[in-house]
This record gives C-alpha cells, structure tokens and sequence, in this order.
C-alpha cells in the first residue's frame, strides 16, 4: 500500500531521523514507514546485556519505543508518547537483530493506540520477543511545513 | 531499615552489576539497594535525545527497568521481568539526572510486582518525570551461592 | 474463516458459557468465535451507570474481559488471565450496545497476547470506546475431552 | 491522618455514591476516603463467577476502578479515568470478601497516576489478588461547589 499517506509518513520519517541522536547511536535503521505503520531493525550489541547474558529490557523496549514514535508521527502531527506496556515473551542475546514492526490500532481525537511486534529471526522463522503497546497524545502543529 | 536482608540485597546488587554492561555503559550508578527495594541514578547525554529534543522514552524506560531488575534481584532469588507499564508525566532533557526509586508491592508465589517513580531534580525539588510497574517472575535457583 | 479449529472454538465457548453466570448475568451474548478469537457484546443497563452518568468502566472492561476469555480457551488449552491493560477512548452511555472483538496477538509458550476493541455503534458507523489487552498463562490440561 | 482535605473528599464521595448505581448495584460498601485516597469492599456473589468457578476478572476490576474513581475525585477536581491495567495475581472465589484500597501515586498537572492494591482476608491475614494502575485525567471543573 503507497499512497500520498506514506509520502507523507516519509517525509515525516525523515525529519524525524536527522534530529534522533538516541536512535542513531543505538544503530537503529529505519526498513519502512507508512500512514500510521513503522518497521525498524536494530542489532543487540554486546554493550547491551544486562547481568544474566540477555538483552537489557531497556534495549528491546527502546527499538519498539521507536517504531511507535515513527508510527505516531506519521501523519504530520505533532504527537508525544504518552504510555507504553510491554511484555516479554522471550530472551535476545547479544547479536540478534530485533526488528520491530509498528501499527496503528485506532486514532480517536487525540489519543492514538499503536501496537508493536518485536521479532528476531532464525533458520526457521522469526520468533516473537516481546509485545508492545503504545499510547500517544497529539499535541498540536504539523511536524512538517507541507505546502 | 537496614539488616540481614539488606546485607543480601547489596551482594546481590554487586554480583549483577559486574555482569550489567548495558547499564555501565549507560552511565548508571546504584546509589542504594535493600529487601525489595533499589535507588538508581542516571545523566541524560546528548546521545539520548530524540526528534523532539527530548529524552528518548527509551532510556526512561532503562533506568526505571534497571532499578526494577535490582529491586526483583534483591532477595537471591533468580527471577526475570515479564512486563512492565510506563506512563510519562514530563519531558526529560540532556543534563537532566534521572532518579529511579524501585519499591516491591507484593510478592505472591513466583510473581512480583515492583513499582518505581523517575524523577529530576531542580531547584525547588524533585520532579515526577515517569511511573512505571514491573512484573517479575522467579525462574527458580540462587543469584549468589551463599554459605 | 472456518475450519477444524474453529468447531473446537465453538465447543469450548458453549462448554465455557454453561458455567459462565457472570457473562451471563451482565446480559452478554456471544456472537462469534474461532480459533483465537471472539466477539461478544453487551447492552449498557442503567445499572452499569457510574457518578458522572457514563457506563463504569468496570463494566466495559467486564466485556472485554469475557472476549479475551473466549478467545484465549477457543483452543482448548485450560487457561487463565494474568493481566490486562485496558484504555478508555470515549464515554459509553445507558443504552450503548457494546461491542469487543478479542484477537490473539501471539502465542509463545504458555503465554498469551489478545487485544480487544470495544466499540459502540451509531447513526455514522462504529465508534472505538475502549482498547484492551490481555496476556494468558496455559494452566495445563484441557478444557474439553476431545476424542 | 484527618484534615480539610479528608473532609472534601468525604463530601465528594458521598455525591458520587448517590448517583453511582453501578457500585452500589455490585454490593459495594466504602469503607473510608480522604484526599488521594479510597478504601471500598465488595463480596463475591454467586452471580460474580466465571466459566472456571473463579470470580470474573471484570468485578475484581469493578472494585478496583471504583476505589480508584473515589480516590482521584477525592480532591473536588472532575476527573475521569483514562487507561488501567491490572495484574491477577490469586483466584477469588464466591463468598470472599474483596477489599480495595487506592493510594495517590502522583498528580502531575492533569494526570493522576493511582495504586489500587485488592485483597481477601483468610484466617491468617489478607492476601493479595490483584494490583491496579490506574490513569486518570482532570477534565476541568470542581464536583461539589463548595462555599
């Protein structure tokens, strides 16, 4: 699905990525993004673990953490995160590439509720590690000067 | 409130912070551990800002979910988190010292609930930035081997 | 979609039902399940009604509840719920059908993730009042003898 | 503790109780209120049990979100609640007692984050069942007009 929606949700993307220092240095990359939908990967680096040899939470919460953002920004309006529940379904190790897939549930005057698979891949497919769910609040303004 | 179990705590705390690489290199400093309970601090670096100029929700979330982990760890028993909830009340910015107080709720059979508040400093005292709860469960066996 | 798996859907939902005087007694019906989801709905009785004139959220969490249950024993692995998360997106009145349709997110081990939309309808097609999401922990053993 | 502010809230949750026909309805009793701060129970009825002879989650709920609603409209601030979420953490059955006591976490400008902690009582003290986060948000305007 490409529309003048995903253009936007691009150039929003865009914007988005120059000014995201966190998401740069945790080498994050964005694979995709849409009207409401973002895909981000991520690499678990060994300064990632935490003290039982797996992926410190913070870590696979902050791929997801990002692929809502870009989500929730996706329809040039200025939005915060508001709330964020995550549960976790299975260990990450150092070298596993978390990919994190963002949708939207639902956008009801304000109040956006979006949703976030995160996956590692293996020779048999991709197991989920954890799922997300985010809640965002539009604050007022584009994100973008769009003529 | 200190005892046996603090004594404990501390050993528990200094055994998973050797391992915890993540949040080492995240700047973090345990400031206190005891029974159920843990106190961390973090400093908010240019490379944690987002695309609004804001502290990415991400490493929010880290210092909280650290601050969990040692608080679930504390009574040597080797336990995981299972999901946690985060609701931001105020925006962080570079500079700015996160504090995160870890408290247990309860602890009823292998699952416990650990809430922890995030806070900043300023001249006329702290403010709440995050709420967040965590769940635990105990995976069975010791942290620590103890005599 | 219906196959094998959702015969056994329905089998567990009419075994479920007989025993379920709460669903039935909030006035409950169960309109649809297959294998990993459900879709109840429920009238708002003036007895549901909280201080502010809305429908308690205990009530509309209630329905959601019940399609997550649905959803989540519609595989005939003896289940229960362990948490819910569940966000309020417009107010529901006396007289408000409601609507929740639960569909099974992932299902890793023995925990479940279920999402839940509530809605209500009007004049001008469907109105999303509530989002909620269940996690389940497999309990062992079956619902139903199968042969 | 008993002050100004625990008689407001006293006189706040006696306007809402009159008009919540849901709470009372459900056979709530409130046990005590002040300002950020509620104490209700509620006895499991027959009619309150699910498909597994357990209570529905939704009336553990029910007493909980009530608790939360008395506490943060303890403060004569028209609030409303905006997301919960809720881990179980023991089966309830018929006959038990609930009882739910709510404590203010934070009030952070408009958002209200609030602790409900759900027990029954045994022979050998109180038991925890279920923990309860609740969010809620002032909607503007006091509840009492209070000379």
């Amino acid at each position: 699905m490409t529309g003048d929606g995903d253009a936007l949700a691009q150039a929003c993307a865009e914007r988005m990525w120059t000014d995201d220092l966190a998401s740069q240095r945790l080498g994050m990359r964005v694979l995709d993004v849409g009207a409401g939908r973002a895909l981000l990967a991520m690499l678990v680096r060994p300064d990632m673990v935490n003290g039982h040899g797996n992926a410190h939470g913070g870590f696979v919460f902050a791929v997801a953490d990002s692929a809502f953002a870009f989500a929730f920004n996706s329809r040039n309006l200025r939005s915060v995160a508001y709330g964020c529940v995550i549960t976790y379904l299975a260990p990450v190790r150092t070298g596993d590439e978390l990919v994190a897939a963002a949708v939207e549930r639902s956008l009801v005057g304000r109040t956006g509720t979006y949703d976030v698979t995160v996956t590692v891949g293996g020779t048999d497919g991709r197991t989920v590690v954890a799922e997300f769910r985010g809640t965002s609040r539009t604050v007022g303004g584009p994100l973008l000067d769009v003529g």
